[in-house]
């Protein structure tokens, strides 16, 4: 049940280590480092800082704790982060570590980049969204006023610690919206992963240690693999976008307090689905695959009720993913495979979002 | 008097461009790009933005000018640049041109290198100072109310220009300013542009045309040549910082209101060489000659009035280039190089600062 993921980015390369109980021993192994910081939230905090603390006697410890959610994700709550670290003379050999979701990760990597241009970054991510998706790649982020993770770096860590255990005390809906990023890497390229994930969501659903572990495995590898190749995101790794556009777009019009990232992805692939099914560039039975899985995973599968075609259009006019005013979308191919495009039909992407927001 | 410096960083190379009347024309050359934001401060912004933005009818131009000065140099301001790129929806494809001093450069590398994670980010360096040090590296950075420099980014500019007319305008004082960082490079390691400086400091005062891009040059090239070894300044690159760590504290002894940077490094400089000298690590005549360079160029050789050895040690305190409580300091050798040592006896830093302190 243990693994061991390598990103191999030249001097940056890092591993992840996968294993259930991986932070309850042994924890100063991965931080020999003598100034080190534990960021988290206000729901994981309590669960593990005291436990992950007692470990670390070599080193002066901090700790920052913020209010859970993703109204935290915000400059003002780094910039604590950073005014701590000075207060206390923390010096850039320093170490930033991360335990929490998505939230805690972007936001003290965001942090360790900008502190003295780059202190040190460990990841302990705790949910399962973050165990196969923010924490591989390096992107690290707060939100603008005016669009989510508009402010941030490509910054990587030391090492990532994977804890299966502390995926124990996740909520079912957290647990589903990990699952719509596991269900991605099906749909986006591995068709043996995708029949893995058919014949195993039954187990994974059940939370079974054995299944569950596969699967962050091969997510983060799968990640891993398209980081490794391109990781400013010029050009291939955009395909980790699969259905990000339209799921921002359902996070912005309900201003972050609706779906969960996860679930509005869920909903996104099966609009991007859509839409390569009615250019013609895929089968309708992957339609239908991705739509069964997603389902099983207990995610939702259509737009919020009252969001409009009009709303998409309004939110995707922002998105990140516009070059030069056109809209490239991240669209399945019928092998099993995608590709990002600018050059489809509009008249197909209206007819999707009439057909998406019934 | 045009040459072209390449700084060899791998996929994140570019060259500097040396020559009089550079920004005059063709300047879209370098700005292919279609969204441009322009940042300046209230000194250079209207000396040559109109100029630059005639220039660019291929693209939509923004301007973005703040109160010129270190005071600036926050993160609010920053936060300002990225508000304007936002309400403007500029995307990560566009770039972000600094025309101006150190501080413009420092901020808007920063602004860019935050920016969707990244926008591209040109430097027109109009100081001397600039021109042949913070243009040269990719350090980035805002202060810190309890630091400087302490928020920041490494982030290489796509290219950089440097018009050596933009030099006409430049006040006496900031001229000197720059030259102490060119005749760093003196002491530095070369001997042989220790002896060209020597003979041509009178010409490089009379700002000879000829004289000041050869300064240029050799400075760039030097200072490239260092950060192509060591980019993210985990060794060698730190010899950069020779008078610094002096400097620095002068800087926030005077809360940065006092001497200029340019200026408290010339102090800095002519301190480490001396606790050199007192460690017999350097000769007495190389301490003569900096001290002889450093007033041809009409810089100042001792500490403010009035500050003592206990003020330096308090601001020494809290440098980054502390590890790990051990103060380490760029330290001259006779060969005409220098160290990165913590190694050295107390005694002779206690006897260096006294001696300096009169």
């Amino acid at each position: 049940m243990s693994a061991q993921v390598n990103v191999a980015l030249g001097e940056r390369s890092y591993t992840i280590d996968i294993a259930p109980g991986l932070i309850r021993a042994d924890l100063a192994r991965y931080l020999p480092q003598s100034e080190i910081l534990l960021v988290s939230d206000s729901n994981v905090g309590p669960l593990y800082l005291d436990a992950i603390q007692a470990q670390l006697g070599h080193a002066r410890v901090l700790r920052y704790q913020f209010e859970a959610g993703e109204a935290s994700k915000r400059l003002d709550v780094v910039e604590a982060i950073w005014s701590l670290l000075m207060a206390e003379r923390f010096s850039r050999k320093c170490v930033l570590v991360a335990v929490g979701g998505g939230v805690v990760g972007d936001m003290t990597g965001f942090a360790a980049a900008c502190y003295q241009r780059g202190a040190g970054f460990v990841q302990i991510p705790t949910t399962l969204l973050a165990q196969v998706d923010s924490s591989v790649g390096g992107k690290t982020a707060v939100n603008h006023p005016q669009g989510k993770n508009m402010i941030g770096a490509f910054y990587q860590p030391l090492s990532v610690l994977v804890d299966t255990e502390t995926l124990d005390s996740l909520p079912a809906r957290q647990w589903s919206a990990g699952m719509a990023e596991v269900i991605k890497y099906g749909a986006l390229g591995s068709l043996d992963f995708l029949g893995w994930l058919e014949h195993n969501m039954a187990a994974l659903m059940a939370r079974d240690a054995v299944a569950v572990a596969e699967a962050i495995r091969v997510s983060c590898q799968m990640k891993a693999d398209i980081v490794a190749d391109d990781e400013r995101e010029t050009g291939r790794r955009a395909l980790l976008n699969l259905g990000h556009t339209f799921g921002h777009a359902i996070e912005a019009h309900e201003q972050y307090r609706g779906l969960l990232h996860g679930e509005a992805v869920a909903v996104g692939m099966v609009m991007a689905t859509r839409l390569s099914v009615a250019l013609g560039w895929d089968a309708p039975d992957n339609l239908d695959r991705l739509v069964a899985l997603l389902r099983a995973g207990e995610l939702p599968v259509e737009p919020p009720p009252g969001m409009t075609p009009a709303d998409f259009m309004h939110h995707m006019g922002l998105d990140k993913k516009v070059d030069a005013g056109q809209l490239r979308l991240v669209l399945p191919k019928p092998t099993g495979s995608a590709v990002i495009s600018a050059d489809f039909d509009p008249q197909a992407l209206a007819r999707t979002l009439a057909d998406s927001c019934r």
